[in-house]
């Protein structure tokens, strides 16, 4: 299990109070034991975005074990006359025992892919909502973002280390998505230890500072953690720090970092004196307020590694997916058996396309050319394309290989594929529209 | 306790990597154990606002109880060789012990404010800033764009409904910060129940898409939620759907809520119809991706009420606060009775002014003119003014009047004299100058 999962008695108030009065007014009505199909898609992408990344599946699913209403948490509801009897004895009960079908963590996705899709009564899919949003939301915005940083440093590693400007949780999830996504390391120690995402960090200009010199400074630290330890450059000066470090660690000096003024100037100056003082392999990593333009602009510079903060764990200006949940399809019954009636809002615009959906990614050789959704099917002759929807709860059985550790390194390897498989242009930064089309086939 | 410290085990994990291995190299060279003062603050406001407000200080003391290295991460720790036998023996007896103040939460800040500032011995107090800035970030930047909007509302109620466009825990304290920027309820249950913030919520789309008509939908919702609940209209037709919930509720409808369209006209001819039918109290409650501009562009209109989403719990344009935690001083021994070495950065630019500080809001009758910072100390004619430095833990023992539900209850009432002493020009929402300087006085 995950961060949150492992450690939370339960999620079930992490969600909107209109799900459990839905819920309440269906078991009056009797509409909330209808089967139901609810699917999480988003309208667009982030304004001039090629492409996004399926990410949270995974701490979603985690979560789904968790979803049950403790005593203490129903006694609450009641004592604030939240919700009738009837509704506290359904949510006292209350198991996920529907299907859960979505693309596969760390896939890219566009306008339209049904990312998320699930079935079960309307009362059982219809108090998922709130938690199942907030996770996908907060997730994919992040992954998404990560996935250009990954693609701008052309194969340099990247660390995350944002922990600090998100909430302290979301810093656990960010560093996740991040890894999802193709970063390398996480300053979050708590991502380490929940999903085996590797930490990496030394050392920050609060120790300079305390010791009453630089050198001070270096030599606790190199004493401490190692000639092979980085240490930051510009508490005072970056050139003096530079040969000090060097005089203190000498030229196996594991690496250096720069968390200020001009990085591309200042990488290659660098350079040239570590070369100049013998410390070859001392490597050279740079961290300041960067984004995926920054990152590009560095690829001439002599930079080996790039630690990035605010920018990926707020989404690079898109902290949000917008991916919504939207209720496509119902039976008259509470079993599956019943005629499927496709529904949608049609007012005042913001409408969405009814009816349970195929999604299958089309190819012209190894690239991707379309985002094909079949409503409910879609055409025989694009069918050896690539289905993307996969089981993750079959009848309220999580496939746990879609959790944990193994979720992680399964959807970051998910990932580079999928990112591989598109056309050249998806890796552009300027804006423009998605990679690939999503085209509709209907009836 | 709040939410999370009430259900983590531990929060001591929540930190990057770096602030446990400079713990480790400062043990070994004894500059662990100088008394340090780290102070939190901005270096700016997010361009163009006029004041920020400090939200999560409650938040980060209830955390600071959970602060606490448990077994399983201690052994982690070990397994992954992150820090030394010494670093794991200070860790696994860590208890803050020192003194933090700060600013009331709910109080307003400016450029330079020291929101919060945390005494201790070196290795005590560094480990505390990632978590620190964390919820202090989040929390800071989810309040400050709340006061906006509570102030472009004009005395309207506000609503928090944004759990679903952020991480599921961030979703909590943004209902929590909203609720201290003046927000009247929140859709988030967790948040109601852990803060006594009131909730609030009816129905989605869905609800009416699973019934086989409107009409069935809201007579389930009427019958169920009774006469004085709010309808959602925007399913099929607006003007429909109005009629529809008179026949069904009568005029003693409670409320209509509109989530989607051109809201200001659709409000107008709502009203018009709704006063027309006789139900002249039933509510109109709009909801469709609201900021500030958008709610005070619709105060001519017939609205009662605003929910708010995505912009407010994303900071509507600014996610993070980009709150600094940086070392400003220290003595050579561990004891706070040595002689104050005032430190800062130095190289290219991101400098920060060293040394404690005393904070002073200066008044010219009961306004607001000035943010007075004095190194150490503020000139004796302006010490009339309100000092802003409270505290809030002393030799580790925390001020629980700043927790918990009396702690978001007492920041409300701060917020709200807060912003009321400030000059008229903080509420204008655009762009410009922070609305008081800020002014150092040093030596």
């Amino acid at each position: 299990m995950g961060e949150l999962a492992a450690r939370l008695g339960s999620s079930a108030l992490l969600t909107d109070m209109y799900e459990l009065t839905m819920l309440q007014a269906g078991l009056r009505s009797g509409a909330a034991h209808r089967r139901s199909i609810f699917e999480t898609f988003g309208r667009r992408l982030p304004a001039g975005r090629r492409y996004g990344v399926v990410a949270g599946t995974g701490r979603a699913l985690e979560h789904l074990a968790d979803f049950r209403f403790t005593d203490a948490q129903l006694q609450w509801l009641r004592s604030e006359s939240l919700v009738d009897e009837d509704t506290l004895d359904y949510l006292r009960d209350y198991r996920f025992t529907g299907t859960i079908r979505g693309y596969a963590e760390g896939d890219v996705y566009f306008p339209g892919s049904p990312i998320l899709t699930v079935e079960g009564t309307f009362g059982d899919a219809v108090i998922l909502e709130t938690l199942i949003l907030s996770v996908l939301n907060h997730d994919t915005a992040v992954a998404s973002a990560a996935s250009r940083m990954t693609s701008a440093a052309g194969g340099r590693p990247l660390s995350e280390m944002g922990s600090r400007r998100t909430h302290e949780s979301s810093a656990v999830a960010a560093a996740r998505a991040a890894a999802v996504a193709g970063f390398s390391a996480t300053s979050n120690l708590e991502a380490g230890m929940a999903y085996g995402i590797p930490t990496l960090g030394t050392s920050a200009h609060s120790f300079t500072l305390i010791h009453d010199t630089e050198r001070e400074a270096f030599t606790a630290q190199v004493e401490s953690l190692g000639a092979d330890t980085t240490v930051l450059l510009d508490t005072y000066d970056v050139d003096e720090a530079l040969e000090t470090a060097i005089a203190v660690a000498g030229t196996e000096l594991g690496g250096v970092r720069l968390d200020s003024g001009d990085l591309a100037i200042q990488a290659s100056e660098v350079r040239a004196k570590l070369d100049e003082l013998g410390a070859r392999n001392t490597t050279i990593t740079v961290t300041s307020d960067l984004d995926e333009y920054a990152i590009a602009a560095l690829t001439a510079a002599p930079v080996d590694a790039y630690g990035v903060g605010t920018r990926v764990v707020t989404g690079s200006g898109f902290p949000t997916a917008n991916l919504v949940y939207k209720l496509v399809a119902h039976t008259d019954s509470p079993g599956g058996d019943g005629e499927w009636t496709a529904v949608a809002k049609k007012a005042n615009g913001k409408s969405s396309r009814g009816g349970r959906k195929q999604a299958v990614r089309v190819f012209d050789g190894p690239i991707a050319t379309e985002e094909a959704i079949g409503i409910p099917q879609i055409p025989a002759d694009l069918a050896d394309g690539r289905h993307l929807l996969v089981d993750l709860v079959v009848d309220g059985v999580v496939d746990d290989s879609h959790t944990g550790k193994e979720g992680v390194r399964r959807a970051r390897a998910r990932h580079a594929e999928s990112v591989a498989e598109l056309p050249r242009t998806a890796r552009r930064l300027q804006d423009g529209e998605p990679a690939i089309p999503t085209v509709y086939y209907e009836g």
